[in-house]
Formats: structure tokens, C-alpha cells, sequence
């Protein structure tokens, strides 16, 4: 499968924000839905390179999603961020948490989802199919894990505050979990309780998984985004200590990935 | 109070392991006893520089924490092993669990001794005094903790695979902890109940500490030392990815308290 045909290039080729990098939209298809992620990787950096996967948070692929994508491109590698919900749906609250419910209840179809996203950047060019990662923010977390809890041949995957929790029956299978597993966790963050904290753990332990989880006091659900506010009673905002450090610790996670 | 007269330097001061590092045994007392301890700094450095606590595991000051010490010394520290026991007391188990029970039954006992070689430290000549951290390893863990618990006006403390467990009366008081705490801590590490764990969080939290505590999964106790052997079924093991791991995170820590 190739990634981006020609055409698609011409059509939808734009100014990247940096200079150095090409971004553009894309759009595929899974199971009869027309998706339309966004690309975006540094010209200057030739032949291939490691790639990583961006699923978004529940609102949809937004602005917020596209600007981490290019940090990721400014760091050499290429980017794909996927779109789960289908070209043009870009909920906001309360509809994008019934439209993240709808994934987050079949976790079948957020599988399917996942893996088309991860089939184009594995098909595309530049990327170097050994260097894969996928990262995930709140709902995009959930997904990372559930594309690690589907054996997907990665190199690794990054949940920042993601949700933990797994589906019956699809839980992490022992020694068949390829990808190694970085989660980034608010530890006053509402949307996880104890129980399901401690059941994730053992599922990944249980099922030999190599994880990693950093816990960020201070900090609740949402905290590496600048939109969510800083009022933590609300359950979700900004903290710029967890989200300075979460973004170093996913950086040295890269790195022993990388190596 | 000066940390090394030149007696002692001329009595103590041997070839450094490696090239440029100058190391020596130290003596000083707290509350009668006489205690023996181990400097050790890079000579190449000049003037003032971020310093090191080093506190030990259970059998006391040893080859391991001085070979830790040495490798912060070649990160340019200048670093400090302290000696929470006393001169000579080096006990292997079962008298190591008694000796080190000694100082975990009083908190205050072992806060004395944490805060004289801290003193120690931030007198000497070489020691920036407002970039001292400080690391201690399984019993040495708790010390550190025990030390910003204390209220010790440092940069941060590291714990590795420390037991985290309070004395009653002697909690983090709130506000009152300057010191950033990591705890770096083996997910499947028996000495350390979900109970304890769920406390420390909760203690730390409610102090308004700035925390942060890693996971890591397929370790036990003794994560960090070869010494313990491999294997995981007698609680305490090397692990190799967990010993890399929390090293490069404790970098990363003190990259951001020093920078």
C-alpha cells in the first residue's frame, strides 16, 4: 500500500507552520468511513526515518493534536495523526464524549481504526517500519494502549492521561504485547480510580508486558493541554510541570527505543 | 563549619578509581558516635557545583554506593556518602535488617544523622548550597524521604526502591516540603504493600509536595544492584532495564532542579 499518491500530494500539499517541515492533510477509508488524518514530517531529514503515530483526544483530530505532531516532526520523525471518528466529525463536549463513547464501547472498531491509521505510516516511504511508536492523549491514551493490548508490531506506545481501562475478553494476551508501554498519569486525575490503576497494572503485568507508569502529583486529567484551563477541580487542566516532564520522559522513552 | 581540613585530606585523600576523580574517607560524629563516610569529586571541576547525598541500603556504607557516588562525581558533583550507621558497622543480613530497623523505628534518630552529613556536605567549599540533592537507595530510599519529610532546604531527593512508609507524628506537613521527591520503585516489589504506596501518595499530596513516582514493570526490590542476583521469586533482584531506566530518570530529574 502506498501512502501518498501523487495526487493527493498535489492537492493537498500546504506551507508547513516550520520551515523545514511539509504537512497535509490525508484521507482513508476503514470499514466503509472516509477518515482524514494529517501528516507531517521535515523534508530536510531524507530516506527513512522512525515514525509515530498521534491519536487524538476526544474532541477529534484539532489544532491541539496538529501542534504536537510537529514537535514530533521537528525531532526527525514522521507523523501521522489519525482520525478515528470519521472525516468532519469534530465533536465538542457533550457530544465528543458520546462520540468517544461509541470507540471506547467497541473496542473492535477503535482496534480497526487504529490499525489503518498505523497501516498508512507503515506503508509510507519515509518511515522505517522497525521505528514505530504511537502516542495518545485522554481518549488517543485508551487507544495507544488498545493498539499495544492488539499485539500491534510496534516498537513502543505513550499514553498521557489515557484512560486504562480494557474491554472483557480483549484484555493484554501473555508474552503478546510487542510493544513497550509508557504511561503518563495525573495521580490527582478523577477519571481513574484506584481500582482501575491497579486491575491495568496487573493485566500488563500478568500478561509480561515491559510498562512503565510516572505518576505527576498536582496534576488531573488533561494536563498537557493549555486549553483545558488550570482549575483542577474541575477534573481536567493544564500543569506545566507534568507536562514539561511527561514530554521529556517520552522523549528518553525514544530514545531506549530508538537507540 | 569546614568540611575537610587538611589533616584529613593528608591522612585519607587515595587515587581516584578514575582519572581525575579525587576520593577520601571522612570522619565525623553525631551525638556521640563517630561516623565514616566517603567524599568523592571530580578535580578538573572548579569552584562551587551542585552536590550529592548518597545514602545507603541496609548493610551500610559499601562498595556499591561508592561506586554510585563515583558516578556522580564524574557527572561533576560534588557527592557525599554519608554513613547512617557508624564506623565499622557494615552488617550483612539478618543483622543488617536489625541495624537498619534501629533507624526506621526512630525517625528521629535517623533524621539526625541523615541532616549531619548534610551538614557535612553543604559546608564543604566545593558545594553550590543551593543545588544539593540527595539519593539513597532501599533503606537509604526511606532516608531521603525521611529527609524531605524533615523539611531539609534541598533541591530535591531521589528514592530508589526505598520503602516509603511514614512514622506516626513525623508526616509531610504541609507546605513544608521544598525538596521535588522521585520515586523510582519496582512494580512488583514486595516490600512495598499497595497500602504503603497509596499512603506515601496521599501523605505527599496533602503536604502539597511536588512528587513523582515511576513504575517499573518486571522489577522487585533491589532493582538497581547486580549484587541481589536475578532472581525476581526472592523479592529482591538486579534488573537491568529498570536499573538504566531510573538512572536516566533521576538525570533528567536533576537536570531540571539544577538547571
Amino acid at each position: 500500500m502506498k501512502f501518498f499518491s501523487p495526487l493527493i500530494l498535489a492537492l493537498s500539499m500546504i506551507t508547513g507552520a516550520q520551515a523545514g517541515l511539509v504537512e497535509m492533510s490525508v484521507t482513508y477509508q476503514q470499514g466503509g468511513a472516509t477518515l482524514e488524518g494529517f501528516h507531517v514530517y521535515d523534508d530536510a531529514v531524507k530516506g527513512t526515518r522512525p515514525a509515530m503515530l498521534v491519536i487524538h483526544q476526544w474532541t477529534g483530530l484539532s489544532d491541539y493534536e496538529k501542534r504536537r505532531s510537529r514537535m514530533l516532526a521537528e525531532m526527525g520523525y514522521n507523523v501521522f495523526a489519525a482520525d478515528i471518528y470519521g472525516k468532519g466529525i469534530r465533536p465538542q463536549p457533550p457530544e465528543a464524549g458520546k462520540e468517544a463513547g461509541k470507540y471506547k464501547g467497541d473496542r473492535t472498531l477503535y482496534r480497526a481504526r487504529l490499525t489503518a491509521a498505523l497501516d498508512l505510516l507503515k506503508a509510507d516511504e519515509r518511515t522505517d517500519a522497525k521505528k514505530i511508536a504511537a502516542i495518545g492523549y485522554c481518549f488517543g491514551g485508551t487507544g495507544v494502549l488498545e493498539l499495544a493490548r492488539s499485539g500491534a508490531e510496534i516498537a513502543g506506545v505513550v499514553s498521557f492521561h489515557g484512560g486504562l481501562d480494557s474491554a472483557p475478553g480483549m484484555t493484554a494476551a501473555v508474552g503478546k504485547i510487542p510493544a513497550k508501554v509508557l504511561v503518563l498519569h495525573g495521580a490527582d486525575d478523577p477519571y481513574a480510580p484506584t481500582e482501575q490503576i491497579t486491575a491495568f497494572q496487573k493485566e500488563l503485568t500478568d500478561a509480561k508486558a515491559d510498562w512503565q507508569m510516572v505518576f505527576y502529583s498536582g496534576a488531573v486529567h488533561s494536563f498537557t493541554q493549555k486549553e483545558a484551563g488550570t482549575d483542577n477541580s474541575k477534573g481536567a487542566a493544564y500543569n506545566e510541570a507534568a507536562d514539561r516532564r511527561s514530554w521529556a520522559a517520552m522523549q528518553a522513552f525514544f530514545a531506549e527505543l530508538f537507540k
